[in-house]
């Protein structure tokens, strides 16, 4: 698949929730970069395991009440897509909005990076 | 200025329209990329005075009905500003909605890249 294909694909699969599904799109030693750590975590996750690792922790620690996906964007084999959740986190009981852009990066085919930019970062 | 002061005061001045003013926060040396080459251009315009004269250009050539700016999301020392214009194109008399997003690069105190994501690029 081509860049426009793989954002289409991403983001047809994350409109429907289905997170897990879209790791096909993924290269083995895809990198994810967050804005900041998360609670005990690192800002990058090397390799698709630790990826996978990541969406499993967050979907165990949030309860999503509805979810709006945007885009995609591209420019040469680079697409941004948007997305807005409102969550609860589970722990705290927490319920907020989080508003992120996704910077992916595509290569050979397959998602090579993944970058999150939203308020609160580093 | 570190990345977030940077971040705020682009999206401040674009959301006032003045978008010339805003290129005191650029590197003499910054790149400006487009998704796609506009009429008789190139994707990439290199120094602050190319940059100068792209945007010369698209005012000149666009009537601007109304304009949304959104964010900036950060991320380490780069950050995303969301734009949707609503304009006419002069030269053809057409009205269309622009919407893209723009990824900038920080350094030294200063954008050195700004990099546009919309469909219908490359």
């Amino acid at each position: 698949m081509n860049t426009t294909e793989i954002a289409s694909k991403l983001v047809a699969l994350c409109k429907q929730g289905k997170f897990q599904d879209a790791k096909v799109l993924y290269a083995p030693e895809a990198v994810s970069v967050e804005a900041s750590a998360p609670p005990g975590g690192q800002r990058e996750s090397v390799g698709l395991a630790a990826i996978q690792a990541k969406g499993e922790w967050w979907v165990a620690n949030h309860e999503v009440h509805s979810m709006q996906v945007a885009g995609p964007w591209p420019n040469d084999d680079q697409f941004i897509v948007g997305f807005r959740f409102d969550v609860t986190m589970k722990p705290t009981g927490q319920r907020f909005m989080m508003e992120e852009m996704g910077l992916y990066t595509v290569k050979d085919g397959k998602i090579v990076r993944e970058e999150f930019f939203y308020s609160g970062g580093a």
